[in-house]
């Protein structure tokens, strides 16, 4: 008897080319699927996430779903996984979900975080956060974060990609003061191509010339009035909320 | 006029077979001599260690000496080594010091610190910090953290080592609850071999058995009544003090 299994998953980013599968280079979902396939015993098993990740961006909390009919307890299926899995990817919870539930389309909301190092460059964190050089205005910045709550349409803030709809809504975002730098946590109800590192670009831009305004960008839809893509590195995944 | 220079140097070990120049093996010594080998026109450099990290040990606050003739601005110093060396390390500090000076046998005190992953595997973090998995009573080890403090005989908490000496003065050290697990942060007049992952690991002892005490390893002299020698990558040399 068929059955879906939704997996929440933790990876380093590092060593693959994003989540998705793609021809000749390796991705995090092409990995996972060959792990299915030994649990299987061969048979091909097709997963689907939550969130295309792109290259050397990390996860907490992605989530994918599959079907199958293999005879082990769900509450040994993580440890199953985990067994053919290397050690930059950790299955942390597995749980059978009904029949329509969709990793990708049920999705209710999603929180990323992006860690930088602010001019303080620590060689062990250089694959896990962002780096910027230079004197930052924390108090615009955070001043400017609380215009990006609500529905926008993000158009000035994406690259690389088309959309039916720009329209995305952000729940809550913050960004912190930490010991060696700034964190932003942002939660919303999707997130379009390259979205939150171009926003952690733009409150640089605006930390460094507060003058510049959110509010503006939105209006303008345009790409170039946002801030730099920045480094992939610092992108986590953290959580993937369903109804 | 030959003068000496002081370095600061921060490292992420994972990829040097510890500080220490040795055979066949790379060490973070010989990629920093070999930089200033470069920003020497072709001369040889020796550089002198505070503390000889072991294989996947990181720093944020190693310290090294070199003599040099070069004429170059001391505030540029740190910038001109940097040219020559790769991503995972990084000078955060260059200064003119006297010639008695000596990195090593200078050292006042050295901080550590270890991050320990407790039941929760992130595998971003392991190639910085160790992990554990099981019960832990935290009290406990706080409290046996603070028999530590003093001057005694390390005898028990090394290995693969000889010394002259086995006595240590402990002058500080707190085991603190984080996000993700256990951070240990420990300062003394010097460590004898693997004597900070040592302590982590007799600490992870006390944590799953109370009835062990610190007094009685200490007395003992014995490596067989300590706890394990806990996983490099978990250990950072934080900072080194001088007169």
């Amino acid at each position: 008897m068929a059955y879906r299994v939704a997996c929440t998953v933790s990876y380093d980013g590092s060593a693959y080319h994003g989540w998705q599968r793609q021809p000749r280079e390796l991705s995090v979902q092409e990995v996972i699927e060959a792990s299915l396939q030994q649990l299987h015993n061969g048979a091909e098993i097709s997963i689907y996430g939550a969130s295309r990740t792109d290259q050397g961006v990390h996860a907490l909390g992605q989530v994918f779903h599959f079907d199958t009919t293999i005879d082990i307890p769900i509450e040994r299926m993580a440890l199953a996984i985990n067994t053919y899995l290397p050690e930059d990817i950790f299955i942390t919870e597995a749980k059978v979900v009904e029949d329509h539930f969709h990793a990708r389309k049920s999705v209710l909301k999603k929180t990323y975080c992006y860690k930088l190092m602010v001019n303080q460059y620590l060689p062990h964190e250089r694959h896990r956060m962002g780096f910027y050089k230079g004197e930052l205005n924390l108090e615009s910045m955070q001043q400017a974060i609380k215009e990006l709550i609500g529905t926008h349409d993000f158009s000035a803030f994406t690259q690389h990609a088309t959309y039916d709809s720009y329209d995305r809504t952000i729940y809550a975002a913050t960004l912190t003061k930490t010991e060696t730098g700034l964190e932003l946590i942002i939660t919303g109800s999707g997130f379009l191509r390259h979205m939150v590192r171009i926003i952690m670009g733009t409150l640089l831009l605006i930390g460094s010339n507060p003058s510049v305004k959110i509010k503006d960008i939105l209006a303008s839809k345009d790409r170039q009035q946002a801030g730099l893509n920045v480094a992939p590195e610092g992108l986590y995944l953290l959580q993937v909320d369903y109804e």
